[in-house]
């Protein structure tokens, strides 16, 4: 049996999560881990050793050379990579990556961006890499990538113009699990993109995002006078929060030309909010372009993919 | 010694609070018990029990009738008094208030008010008692009164033709404690309406209301990028908060005349944002219109004061 020695492990090292890939010389990935080992779960510090210990799950050489994105790179997490100044190209992160410090491997840390002029400060860690794996292309781009913080990113080009973080899914999950509409609303409710209540309320703050603050009440009051139920709710708040979230952009971010970054329920509910606002939507895969951006970022620094028969 | 017989009782009962009065027959105060005694706190539905000992606590007859407000008015309180339907004159609300069941005593409760009509649903359950107690006026007024959730009503003389309900003080705690802001917001820090980070941020939020969503990670990012300090960004999120409902309220309240209902730091913040919003402030103190609305609702069930030496 003969088997490819990996170009390189690539990793999106998390707060709470860890996703570990072994890449080929042409990117694609021969094996994948994910844990919750986050950095949050790390004993001692000792990053080093989960690093390694999950490697040698993949059957990864002990030399193999890791690129590692996310909040890996934080003040709180294995080595701090400073955060990049927008506006800023792509490129500029791969210059900024620390070298984290390993007996054996060669590991790399990319950055985040920081908004840090003006004034409205925002920060990205991890994004930036899915940015990258975006690939080039000319002209203005806005991308929109769905989560529990959802950011906003304007590019020209190669470079990121500005961005804007949203907290709409941390916001649904405080509203509707620590506020008074609790009483209310069901978070477990899965909302489809075809929901009659999460469509009216999504169009209604899309063209009055100002009003977000007037109407979240009048989810608690509509249970009270009109029997609004625990999941018809929770597809109001949705689509309210989305609404709003859309809303709001679109002063400032361009609708011409848009790439979500979003699967599953959550990124089919932002497809048609933005549609009904009348973005241009491409869809992107938010995995594979971290995979990619990590790919990238792996090739700027070890041009030469070694390929040798074990 | 002698002492004049009070006129009635008046109470205030709410979820989490007991305020009790007895009045005299020109409706001012002989005594008054605040109590921690809410609703939520009667065991065994024992309402009356609870009432009677703090009455006795008071030195009231064992006949004097009660006159209360609150949600011992609502479905799990006391006794259910329906809402009243806005728009509804006030006058309304004190024939539809209803006996509670009490061996000795004539007790009467009052129902809130209700928005049921159209899209925006919403209630009201003792706030209808300070609009009594605000006493007749012709004209149109907005009457805003700050607290966890925060009541906007538009009065036309002694009609109530609508009315907006905010969650602004409940979204500070929740915000400053329970969201990523935690980390970066002192919830305890007393903000002043004098504070330069309260102002700016106000001011922005009342001309871009639908920014609210935008602007909020800022406060966390802020304090990574720029050292902003958990107090600063307390009275920055405040700010936010206040900024961004009065200018969502402003476009369905009239802003020539506002009656601010507010006392203490709460009620200052909101006259100076309202005054750097264009709106012409009288203010008036919540507990004495709660009482003179009381008083207002006890006249109009026992109308000739009975006065007697004991």
């Amino acid at each position: 049996m003969s088997s490819t020695r990996p170009y390189c492990a690539a990793a999106d090292w998390g707060t709470s999560n860890l996703r570990l890939w072994l890449l080929r010389p042409d990117g694609s990935p021969i094996r994948e881990l994910r844990s919750e080992e986050g950095l949050t779960k790390v004993a001692d510090r000792n990053f080093a050793g989960v690093l390694d210990s999950k490697l040698l799950e993949l059957g990864a050489p002990e030399d193999l050379p890791v690129i590692i994105c996310g909040m890996a790179g934080s003040r709180q997490g294995w080595v701090e990579a400073p955060y990049v100044e927008a506006p800023a190209a792509l490129a500029d992160v791969l210059q900024h990556a620390i070298r984290a410090p390993h007996p054996a491997r060669d590991v790399r840390v990319l950055p985040g961006i920081a908004q840090n002029g003006g004034s409205h400060p925002d920060v990205m860690r991890g994004e930036e890499t899915q940015l990258l794996g975006l690939g080039e292309r000319a002209g203005e781009r806005t991308v929109c990538m769905p989560g529990t913080h959802c950011k906003w990113v304007s590019l020209d080009g190669s470079r990121v113009t500005g961005f804007t973080t949203f907290l709409t899914g941390e916001l649904f999950n405080l509203f509707s699990s620590a506020s008074l509409l609790r009483h209310s609303v069901d978070p477990a409710a899965r909302v489809m993109p075809d929901n009659a209540d999460f469509l009216q309320a999504c169009r209604e703050l899309t063209a009055e995002p100002d009003q977000l603050p007037a109407r979240l009440f009048s989810i608690r009051a509509a249970s009270l006078l009109q029997g609004l139920t625990p999941p018809r709710a929770s597809a109001v708040l949705s689509g309210m929060l989305i609404g709003a979230e859309i809303g709001a952009a679109r002063k400032s971010f361009q609708s011409a030309n848009l790439v979500l970054v979003g699967a599953g329920r959550l990124g089919q509910l932002y497809e048609t909010a933005l549609a009904m606002a009348g973005f241009a939507v491409e869809i992107a895969e938010a995995e594979g372009l971290v995979r990619s951006g990590l790919f990238a970022a792996a090739n700027s620094f070890w041009p030469s993919p070694v390929s040798s028969a074990a």
